[in-house]
């Protein structure tokens, strides 16, 4: 049986989570829309935010500490159509680390040649980095326990001397790493290599593949809507993960704690299961459902 | 006597460095106006950008493959005042490796729990990661050689375990790595902690300190004037290292090849020189004089 574990909305950092894999160079502007809008909108998330995008192996990043609804590059990234093939974008809304550029979501480290990027909704309480690995090549800047586990997973991986290309040997290892972290607390987050896109539900996640026939979607944040067959070819493919669905006349999939995902050019490559505790998510304690398609 | 070896433009990457240490935090609004003309406009260097801002020990990077003068993202920098104590900024003219975003400077890693930037005019006909050091934690992403020299300078010493905080010990050895590699091709450098700004010139290079009583100055690059007067307290102090003067109107100090200098919080905290032979600078074969004042 799996043990349900309280935690309290101060416990847990009350973050926003959004990564995107596309078959496609496709851009953000819609999804990034609503997502800002819980950036000191429609929700509370107003301590920084951060995206990052994939062109090919290169990226950018944006990150701002500040709130993402009123953000001048916000306004740029909502209106400018970046195209990218994976995406990732983490809004905050900070408990441990202070309100700082260095404490902003997502996190990027080269590892094996690629840029690692990671996002983490959640908090592990008493970890602390010298608790994995001797190596320390990788160090986190900032005081957040997210970096710090990002840091302690890309250490354990040099450590070990895995594949940096092999993605059956990768999603393994790092899955095998949410299932221990997980044990200890609430542990959503979303990993890209650039290549692929992996996402870990501990508490709150959901996804969506868009592909033809395209249709309609309006954002629940904002009263806004997109005709995607206006936007799209009948080859495009685009898989969307949020920490809670970002449309309200799609059919998004919800994840059960412990679920795991992979999708590689907009496609679900791997999926499975680990058993893990059940933590409340801070503020939305009943299970979530599925938005009416 | 130190040799002098001629290079063609088509050996030479003809690129603009601009760098910025601050002893309060302050834009690039100014400078990067005038910068940016030289990539697409006034200048060649239409083959990518990137900028890094330091706020504290976290940074802000913005890449972008295009021509910076046409570029959006360009644009918004040109007006939103990001405050920053340590900027860099690169416009590239590519010869190794394609024009992408992984190809792109600023390059940056996390060494030591702090983000190091860098960024190089020149090239190192013959260099490849692999002579330098067994380690290679760090890998170039892209297929520069001046991403492969930062490589190597980290592994370098990663492997020596120079302390990542001693400004002493690591200027000491970052001018042992230039005074090398300046021996094989041009190698002038912008580098970068966010605590303090480091620069070699093997070729090329300029600087400035702008401190009370300020005074009005103006852009080489398009008819643009500010007075520093009203942006400023007496008690600002800002030095400037770029390609070449950024404006006609005030004293910039020219590096004579093999010069090198490093500022922290705005103010001239080390200088020297090595001997390194001497390339002629693409395009610019005359020795560079200073603006007038």
């Amino acid at each position: 049986m799996i043990p349900v574990i309280a935690a309290t909305a101060q416990e847990v950092c009350m973050c926003e989570l959004l990564g995107m894999s596309a078959n496609v160079p496709t851009d953000l502007c819609f999804s990034f829309t609503g997502l800002r809008q819980r950036g000191g909108g429609t929700g509370p998330h107003k301590d920084g935010w951060g995206v990052i995008f994939y062109e090919g192996i290169g990226i950018r990043s944006f990150h701002d500490p500040g709130a993402s609804v009123s953000s001048e590059v916000a306004n740029l990234l909502a209106r400018y159509p970046i195209k990218s093939t994976v995406a990732m974008c983490h809004i905050r809304q900070a408990n441990v680390g202070s309100v700082a550029l260095e404490n902003t979501h997502p996190f990027v480290r080269e590892f094996g040649g690629r840029y690692w990027s990671f996002a983490h909704n959640g908090q592990l309480p008493g970890f602390h980095l010298p608790d994995c690995g001797m190596a320390q090549r990788y160090r986190p800047v900032g005081q957040t326990d997210s970096e710090a586990l990002f840091c302690c997973l890309l250490n354990e991986m040099l450590e070990e001397g895995v594949d940096a290309l092999d993605r059956e040997q990768l999603v393994q290892r790092i899955v095998g790493f949410c299932a221990q972290h997980a044990q200890t607390g609430v542990f959503n987050i979303i990993l890209s290599n650039g290549l692929w896109l992996f996402s870990f539900c501990s508490t709150k996640l959901a996804c969506i593949t868009r592909r033809a026939p395209f249709r309609p979607a309006t954002l629940r944040d904002g009263d806004i809507k997109v005709d995607f067959r206006s936007e799209t070819t009948p080859h495009d493919v685009v898989s969307v993960v949020a920490t809670s669905p970002l449309t309200y006349d799609e059919g998004w999939r919800t994840f059960a704690p412990g679920d795991w995902c992979v999708w590689e050019a907009g496609e679900l490559v791997g999926a499975g299961h680990v058993d893990v505790p059940r933590f409340a998510h801070p503020k939305d304690k009943k299970p979530m459902q599925a938005a009416s398609a």
